[in-house]
C-alpha cells in the first residue's frame, strides 16, 4: 500500500464528526504513530468493550496491507487472547495541550489521535516475531533491542504477539487557538492554548545496576524528541 | 458506595493478568482519575469495538452508584451517541515511565491505569447536565468554569453527556526498578527507568486575546500538580 491509498478506505474508520480535524494522508497516521508513547488496545469480550493500555511497535514493511501495527501481552492476557480472528481497535492519542475558550463549549484540546481497525492476527513465525518484540522496544527507546540478550524459548512461548494491519485508520488532529463566537470575543476577556508535552527526565538506574554506565541509546531516548519532545529540545516550558 | 467498598465486584473487573499490581482500594481509582488528563471511551458498534480518546470529568458524590465519571460530545458522534443503555469501558492511562531491563522480556512501564465498564447513562436533567459540563472543565483546569459565561441552550442542546457509574472498575500500579532475570542481574549491564511527565508549559494566548490577562486559574493549573505533575513542582527533569 502506497503512502497516497487512502487512510480510511470503509465506513467505520471515516470521520464523522469534527470533520475538519480529519486527516486523509497516511504520512499523518505515521507521525502520530512515531510520537504516541503507548496505545489503548479495545476488544470485545462478553458483549462488552474492554479498554487496555499497552506497548507497541510498527513495521511500515510489515506484511500486513499498509504495514503491520504489533502490540503484545501474556499467553494469558484477555484482551491479547481476545485478538485473533477478531475486530479490534487500537487508539493512539498524543495530547498537545488545553484549549481553553471563553465559552465551556468551545473548550476543547489538542491533539493527534489516531484510530486502527480491523482483524487482529496472531504472529506466530518465529521471525516476525521476534522481530515485533523488538520493535516493541526500539519504539520506546531506538537502538536498545540490538544491546540485549536474545530471546529465550521460555519467554517467547509466554509471550503472545498480535499484527493489526495498518489498512482502516483515522486520523484527527486539532491544533492552534480556541475558536471562540464572535459575541465571546467582543465581550473580551483571555483566551488561549496551555501547551502540554510528555518529556523524559533523567534516568534512575535500578538498585541492582549501581555503577554501570547509562547506555547511549538510553541517554539519546532522553535527548531525542523522537516519539515524543524531550525537555531537552528546547520544550522546557517555564 | 462508601471508598472500602470493593473496587472490582464483578469478574469482568478483576484483574487476571500481572495480579501483583492490581490494586483493591478505591482511593487508588479516585488517585488515577485525578491524574489522568484525558480517558479513551470505548464502545461497540456494528459489532467491533470503537475507542476514542476523550475528556472527562467525575463527581464522586455523583447520582450513579460509587459515583459518577462524566464524558461528552456532539450529539451526533457515533461514540456518544451509542454510550446510553449499552455497556461501555473508559480506560483512563498516566505514563509515569519507560521500564528498560536487561531483557526484552522484562522490559515494562511504570503506569498508573483504571478501567471502569458499566451502562451509560445518558445525562438529560439540566442541573446534572450543567455541573457535568462544568466538571469536565475544571478537571481541565480547577476553576475555571466558574469564571466562564452560561451555557446557552443551543450549545447545551448540541452536547450530549454521558454517565458511568464508577461501580466497577479495576485499577493497575506499576512503579519502580526492573526485575531482572537473576541470570541476567550477574551478568551486568545497566538497568533503570527513564521517567516520563506530562508537563504544562507556558499559556499561549488567543490571537484574538492580545492584552489580556493570562488569568489566575489558568496560572495556578500551570504551576499545580494537580491533575498532572508540572515543570513548577521540581520534575523539571534534566
Amino acid at each position: 500500500m502506497s503512502t497516497t491509498a487512502p487512510l480510511s478506505p470503509t465506513a467505520r474508520t471515516t470521520v464523522r464528526r469534527g470533520a475538519n480535524r480529519a486527516r486523509d494522508d497516511r504520512r499523518d497516521l505515521y507521525d502520530v504513530l512515531s510520537a504516541a508513547a503507548i496505545c489503548q488496545l479495545g476488544v470485545v469480550v462478553g458483549g462488552h468493550p474492554l479498554v487496555i493500555p499497552t506497548a507497541f511497535g510498527y513495521d511500515l514493511d510489515g506484511p500486513d496491507d499498509g504495514g503491520s501495527l504489533y502490540v503484545h501481552g501474556s499467553v494469558a492476557s484477555r484482551s491479547i487472547a481476545e485478538s485473533p480472528g477478531n475486530d479490534i481497535c487500537v487508539s493512539m492519542t498524543v495530547l498537545d495541550g488545553l484549549v481553553l475558550a471563553r465559552s465551556a463549549f468551545h473548550h476543547s484540546m489538542n491533539y493527534r489521535s489516531a484510530v486502527v481497525i480491523g482483524r487482529g492476527r496472531l504472529v506466530d513465525e518465529a521471525c516476525e516475531k521476534t522481530r515485533a518484540l523488538d520493535l516493541i522496544v526500539d519504539h520506546a527507546v531506538p537502538g536498545r533491542a540490538a544491546t540485549l540478550r536474545s530471546h529465550t524459548r521460555k519467554e517467547l512461548a509466554a509471550t503472545s504477539v498480535i499484527a493489526l494491519p495498518l489498512t482502516e485508520a483515522s486520523v484527527k488532529v486539532r491544533s492552534g487557538d480556541p475558536v471562540d463566537e464572535d459575541v465571546d470575543v467582543e465581550n473580551g476577556g483571555w483566551s488561549g492554548v496551555l501547551p502540554l508535552r510528555l518529556v523524559a527526565q533523567a534516568p534512575v538506574t535500578a538498585a541492582d545496576a549501581g555503577g554501570e554506565e547509562i547506555p547511549p541509546e538510553v541517554q539519546a531516548r532522553m535527548r531525542s524528541s523522537y516519539a515524543f519532545p524531550s525537555v531537552v529540545d528546547g520544550s522546557r516550558g517555564l
